[in-house]
């Protein structure tokens, strides 16, 4: 039976400020990393094992899976980091404290934001600090100005698609370690949810989801350890 | 000008205790861990950045490195972790501690086994607590019985030529965390190093060595930051 987990990265700086992240890079917080550790701690302790880890360009992801590799001894499996499982890019609500975007566009915008399957936020603006078309990890990669959670699907699906699935087949054991939102686009797809059911799932950070699936890779059931 | 910095890992709890490491996997001490930051930091500051890293399947390595980019905020790069980077293989002398070793098979020979260019240690006996031959990570890999330094190099060598020179001359900046003794292949290599010269090139743990290459990657000249 193919082995497949999903972790969300632990707390970010920004999970705690309560800020927009979406593609900005901020690191883990002493919470976060514990998470991290305890996921990999867990995950050892029911006898879970990977082969290869699946990872996105953002440090909060990648550090919560080299943490719970190390509590696993595994760091020394191949790693693979790539910006499709980034999380979903938030415009121009990017660096803005929840709070202060409610009390700004209002509480019911800020909902349909946040909670609906195709409405992407406003683009980021030329010149915002949160630019990142100089950042080197993605050139000659069209940055998104900003993503709906449907936009952030349709990059995650062709990844998983051409580079998790085949390892999959292979026998191999997966862990994707990633976003709330990437993370959804995966569910949506393995868990056949609906587009109403997928922007209510809330992914909780450090909590490794294992999938159980049959050799076509259709889920039979999913489970928090 | 191509960018090269090889690093040894930091501390390791096996050299804390005076012990024959070898393909033994162990994990950094504090103070490892804290000169893996510290290398990084320096590498910062002195306006080093990569594009790739490689490493052996060693944790005290792996670890090195992943905190080492992590203090320069690159833990994004690509990392390589490949096999015919580890240390040396100590054979029957791993786990051994260096002062009872000397005592069993007296000073002199000790001193042959750990500074002769081509005198292999005693192979690893079957049975050893040591053995890796059920390590999946080794799976398909003939792991050797025990090393010499020359066996080392003969392993290191080409997989330097087929995996890290096209890197190079593609204009990657290339860091590569690694052990004494397959740092020492690559510097013998690089710095066209004697064989009496190479087995007294001490490399401290943790400290930046960074090559300044012409671009055709004979080095000009080296320094540890």
């Amino acid at each position: 039976m193919p082995t497949l987990v999903l972790l969300r990265h632990g707390q970010s700086q920004w999970n705690l400020e309560n800020r927009f992240t979406g593609w900005w890079d901020v690191g883990l917080t002493e919470k976060g990393t514990a998470e991290a550790l305890d996921a990999g701690r867990r995950m050892k302790d029911a006898g879970l094992d990977f082969d290869i880890g699946f990872t996105s360009v953002q440090s909060r992801a990648i550090k919560t899976l080299n943490l719970a590799l190390a509590a696993m001894d595994r760091v020394w499996i191949p790693v693979i980091k790539n910006w499709h499982l980034n999380e979903r890019h938030y415009g121009g609500l990017t660096g803005l404290n929840k709070t202060d975007t409610a009390a700004k566009y209002g509480q019911t915008q800020v909902k349909i934001w946040r909670r609906s399957f195709d409405v992407p936020p406003p683009p980021m603006e030329p010149g915002s600090p949160f630019d990142l078309s100089t950042d080197r990890r993605y050139d000659g990669i069209a940055i998104p100005a900003t993503e709906s959670l449907k936009d952030t699907i349709a990059r995650v699906l062709p990844y998983w698609e051409q580079a998790i699935v085949p390892e999959l087949k292979a026998g191999k054991r997966v862990i994707i370690a990633a976003h709330g939102n990437s993370l959804r686009a995966l569910v949506k797809h393995l868990s056949g949810l609906s587009d109403d059911e997928i922007v209510h799932e809330e992914i909780p950070t450090g909590q490794p989801m294992v999938y159980a699936l049959a050799d076509d890779l259709t889920a039979i059931s999913r489970r928090y350890i």
